[in-house]
C-alpha cells in the first residue's frame, strides 16, 4: 500500500473521476456487483474518497472485553499512506464503530478516509477535519461492551460486496464501488477516457440535440 | 404541456407555494392521498419544483436489450416546456434510473426536474445544474441489464400516488404532492390564499399569542 | 423547568458538549440505552439541542374529531423555558405532527426545540428559525383526522427510550440522548471534564502518537 | 348486529365463498383496496371467517394505566352475535393485544372472531377452541402497561383499509377483505353467482383446455 | 423440456433428495449464492418439488389493459412435461400473480410447480390440489389492473437468484435451490452420493459419537 | 446444568407451562423485556421447549477457516442433559447455522432443543425427530465460509434479549421467553400458580359471565 506499490496518484483519481464512470467500466468488465449497498453515505455529500481498503471485522458483542478496543486500534495503526479504513459490523447498529479519534489516528498515518458499514460518531468533528467517511448512520454511543473488532486484514462482506486488502475504493455522493486490485489500472484508465467522451455528448445536448440522436451519436449514457 | 394549454405561471407557483399548504387544500377538497412516499427525496434539500407530469414506467431486468435505453430516451426527447420527468421502476433498486446526461437533455427540452420513485446518479453534477430531482436513493451503476423503461405518457404509480400525464407536481423539502390536473387552477389559486393567512397568524404568535387562542382566531394550523 | 428548578446553563451546555461524551458518560454510570434510534435526525445537520423534556403522547386515526389538535395545542402552550417538546405518533407516518407554526409558538413560550418521533412539515420554514428540530422523515400532510395527541406531561416511549418531562435531552448531529432527570448534575458535570481529556488526546495522535499508545496514555476513546 | 338486522347466513357466507372471489366482485365495483394487509394471517392456516365487524383502536403505552385493559373489556362485552373484534394498536408489537380468555369472552357473546393488526397471545389455546383469530405475529407478553385501547366502535385503519362498525370482515387462508356495510348484500350475492362460473372453467381445463382459450370462452380468472 | 431432452427422473430427484444437500454439492463447484430469497416458502410446509424452469416476467400496472392476463396465459399453455412456472413481480406485492386456475391448468400441461417471487391466492384450493407452489405471500387480489406479465422464456431475477429457462428448480421446507442446467446431471448425481453419507454418520451420532470425532471421521455436515 | 443443579423437572415444566404465564409472572418481578423478538418461530407450531440456556456466538465470514465448524462443534459437544443450544448469528441470514446433524449430536447429549437467532436447514428432518428448534427462518445453505462461531459459553444477545449460560429458556407457539437463571424457581413457582387462577375465570366466561365483571372477580388476564 506504499507509494511504490505502484504508480496511482490517489488524489487525482479522486479529483477526477466519479462512482458512475467507474462502475460503468466495472460493468464493461462484466463485473457488475461492486457498488456497495446505497445505504452507505458521505457524512458531508460534498466528500469524495479514493485509496486502498484495509479491512476490519467488527461483531456484536454483549460483554465489555479484557482489553477492549485492542484489534480496532492495531487496525488503525496497521493504515499506511493512501489507505482506507473499510470496517463491518456484520449488521450491528448498536452503537458506533467509527469515530473522531480514530479519524484523527488514521490521518496521522496517512489514511485518506473510511467506510463503515455500521455506525459512526464524533460527526461533526470528521466533517471539520475533511476526513472523508462514509456510514450507514450515526449513533452516539461507543462500541465498547457493543461491537467487537475481531479480525483485519482479511476480506469482509461490506455493503453486500466482498472487499479484500489492497482493492481500490472509490466513494461520492453516489455511493462506493470496489475495484479489484488486479484490475485497478484499467479500469482506472478506461475511465479517465470515459470522463471525455461524456463531455462531448454533454455539450451535444446542451446544443439542443435530441438524446435519441445525441444516444446514437456517442454511444454512451 | 405547452404554454398555451393554459395560464399557470409555474415559476410563480414554485417560489410562492410550498407542498404543506397545497397538500391542506387538497384534503379540504377530500384529496387527502396525493403526498408521494416520505422517502422521495429532493437531491439538494433546497430544491423546490414545480411543472407538469410526464410519466415513465420501467422494471427489472437481467439481460440487456437489443436496444438499451430506447423508450427512456424517446421520453426524455418528448418531454417539453413546464415538464417534469416522473417515473418508477416499480421498486427495483438494482441501479440508477436518472442520470446528468438525462438531466441535461430534459432542460434542453424546457422540463423542469424530475421525481424518481427509484434511484438516481451523477448526482452531484445534477446539483450543479440547479435541475431540482426527487429520488429514493442513489446508486452509481447504469440502469443498462438492470432496469429498462417499458411505457410511458401512461398512468403509473409512483410513491404509492397514481400520476397522470398532465397532473401538477409540486416538490419540496417536505416531499412531493400530486395535483390532479382537473383540480390544478383551484388548489393552486386556494394555496395562495392560505399562504396569506398563515402569515398573519405567524405574526401573532411571535407577538406572544397562545397557539390556543391563535387558532381560535385564524382556524388554521 | 422554569430558571428557578436548578441553575443549569442550557445554553452553555448545548455549545460546549456533545451527544457522543454525554452516551460516554452515561454508560458509565451504567445507563446504557439512552440514545434514541438513529433515525430520529436534525432538520438540518448544523443543530445542536440543549432542553428539559415535555412529552407529547399522539396516536393515529382516521376520523376528524370535533376538536382537531385541541390537546397538541395545550402542550405547546404548556412549554415553558428551556423546555424542549419529546413527542411520539407511536409510529405512524401517514402526517407530520410538527410544524413551523407549533415551532413559533413554542418559540415564544421559550422552547429551545423538538424531538418528534414522527414526521415533521415546514421544514424550510423551521430551518430558517434557527429552532433545532430532530425527526424520523417529513410528510407536506396536516395531521387532522390522521394522528391525534391524547397525552402530555405522561412518560413515553420515543425513539425506543423511555422519556419523562424534566428529563434533560441532548441532540446533534450524531443523534439524541435523554439523561434521566436525577441523574443531569453528574452527567453534564462528568461530561465537561471528558470533553477535556478527549482534547489532550487529539493533540498527542496529531502529533503522531500510535493509537494504541495513546489509548494506554489517555484510557479514553 | 343482531340476526333481525339483515337476513344474512354468516356461516353459509364463511363454509361456500371464500376471500378472492369476493375481493374479485369488490374489484368489479370499484371497490380496489379491500384487502388488508398480507402481513395479517390466520392462527391456523386452516381458519375461515365471516361476520360483521366491531372495532377497536388502541396505542402504544409505557404506564401501566389506573384501570388498565377497561376499555379492551367493554369493547369485547359489547359484542354481539354475528360480531368480529377488529382491531389495530397503530402498529405496536411490544406486546400481544389479544388472547385466550378474550375469545372466549367473545365466543359466550357470540362473536365469530377476531382480527388483530397487533400480536396475540395464547395462539395453542384459542386454536384448540377453534376460534378464528387473524393476526400480525406473536408475543407471550402482556398488553398491560405496553398497549392500551382507547376507543372502540370508531372507524379505525386496519391493516391499511379504514374498517368501520357493521362491515363484512371476510378472512381465509389467503387473507382478510373487508366488504363495506351498503355493498353487503349485492358483493355476497355476486360472489356466489363467480363461485359457480370458475367450476366450470376449472373442469375445462382438467379436461385439457387451453388456458387461453378457456379463458376466452369462460372471462373470469 | 421433454421428456427427451434427458433422463432426468424428477420423481425421483424430489422424493430422494433435499435443498439443503444439493446447495451443498453446488458449494463445493463454487455455485455459491444459488438459494432464493428465505421469504419464498411453500404453500404447505410438506411440500417439495422438483422440474425444469419456464420463467415468467411481471411488473406493477395501475391501468388494466386491453387484453389482461394474455401474455401470462400464454406462458402457462406454454409448459410441458416436467416445467415448472417461476415467476418475478419485481417485486410487486399488490396482487396475487398466480392462483388456482392457473394451476389447474399448469397441471393439465405436465407442470410439477410454481415458485412465485410475488404472491398467491386460492391457496386453499391449490393444496388440495398438491400442486407445489412456493411464494412470497398472499393475497385475495386478483392481478389484473396491478401486475402484467410483460415478458416468459427470458432469464429473470427471482429471489435475488437469476434463473433461465431450463434450470433445474428444486425446493422444499428449507427453501429453493437452482441448479444451472449445464451444471445438472453433475449435481444431482453428486447429491445422491452426500445423502448416503450423511446416513453414515447420523448413525454414528445416534450411537453417542462425538460431534467433533465425528465431523473429523466422516468430513460433512 | 447437571441434574443436580436443581430439583427442576424440565419435562414437567415444559408440559404444563406456556410462554404467556411465565412472561406475566416475569412482568410482576418488573422483568419485563424477556421476551425475544417474534421472528424467532418454531419449526413445527407444536413445538414446546424448557431447559437451560447454553449460548453460541456466531458471525459472518467470507472466508473459509483452515478448521471450519470447530467452535460449533465443541459447543455442541458441550451440551448437557437439559441443555439448550442458545444461537445468534448477529444477523447474518446468509445460511443455515443449525441443521439435522447438530439437532441429533445435541440429542445425543440429552440436550432439550435449539433456540437459533438466524436459519436454520434440513427443517423436516429435525420435525421428525421431534427436536424442538426455534428459527428466525430457512436456508438450505451451509453455514461454511459465510458464519462461523467465534465463542460459546458466553453471555449474547439473542433475540434482542441477553442470554447467559443456565438461564431458563421456555419456548412455544407464541415465542420465546427467558427466565434469569437466579429467578427461576420463583418465576416457575408463580406461573403453575397463576395456571389455576386462570382455569377459574375461564370456566366463568365459558358460563356467560361478562368479562369487565370476570376481570373484577379474578384480577387477571
Amino acid at each position: 500500500m506504499s507509494d511504490t506499490r505502484n504508480s496511482l496518484d490517489l488524489s487525482l483519481v479522486q479529483e477526477k473521476l466519479y462512482s458512475a464512470v467507474i462502475a460503468d467500466v466495472l460493468d464493461g468488465l462484466g463485473l457488475r456487483n461492486q457498488a456497495l449497498n446505497h445505504n452507505l453515505r458521505p457524512l458531508d455529500p460534498s466528500f469524495k474518497l479514493a485509496g486502498r481498503a484495509y479491512t476490519i471485522l467488527a461483531t456484536h458483542t454483549v460483554e465489555i472485553p479484557a482489553a477492549p478496543y485492542i484489534r480496532e486500534l492495531e487496525a488503525v495503526d496497521g493504515l499506511t499512506d493512501g489507505g482506507v479504513a473499510v470496517a463491518t459490523t456484520g449488521g450491528s447498529t448498536t452503537a458506533a464503530l467509527w469515530g473522531e479519534l480514530l479519524s484523527t489516528a488514521a490521518t496521522s498515518k496517512g489514511a485518506r478516509g473510511a467506510v463503515i458499514d455500521g455506525f459512526t460518531r464524533d460527526s461533526s468533528g470528521i466533517i471539520e477535519m475533511g476526513f472523508p467517511v462514509f456510514t450507514r448512520g450515526y449513533s452516539p454511543l461507543d462500541s465498547k461492551g457493543r461491537i467487537e473488532v475481531i479480525a483485519h486484514g482479511v476480506p469482509i462482506r461490506c455493503g453486500g460486496v466482498v472487499v479484500s486488502p489492497g482493492d481500490i475504493v472509490f466513494g461520492d455522493r453516489d455511493g462506493v464501488v470496489i475495484i479489484p486490485e488486479n484490475a485497478a489500472s484499467e479500469v482506472l484508465l478506461k475511465a479517465t477516457d470515459k470522463v471525455e467522451g461524456e463531455s462531448n455528448m454533454r455539450r451535444a445536448l446542451q446544443q439542443g440535440m435530441g438524446i435519441v440522436e445525441a444516444y446514437k451519436e456517442y454511444g454512451i449514457l
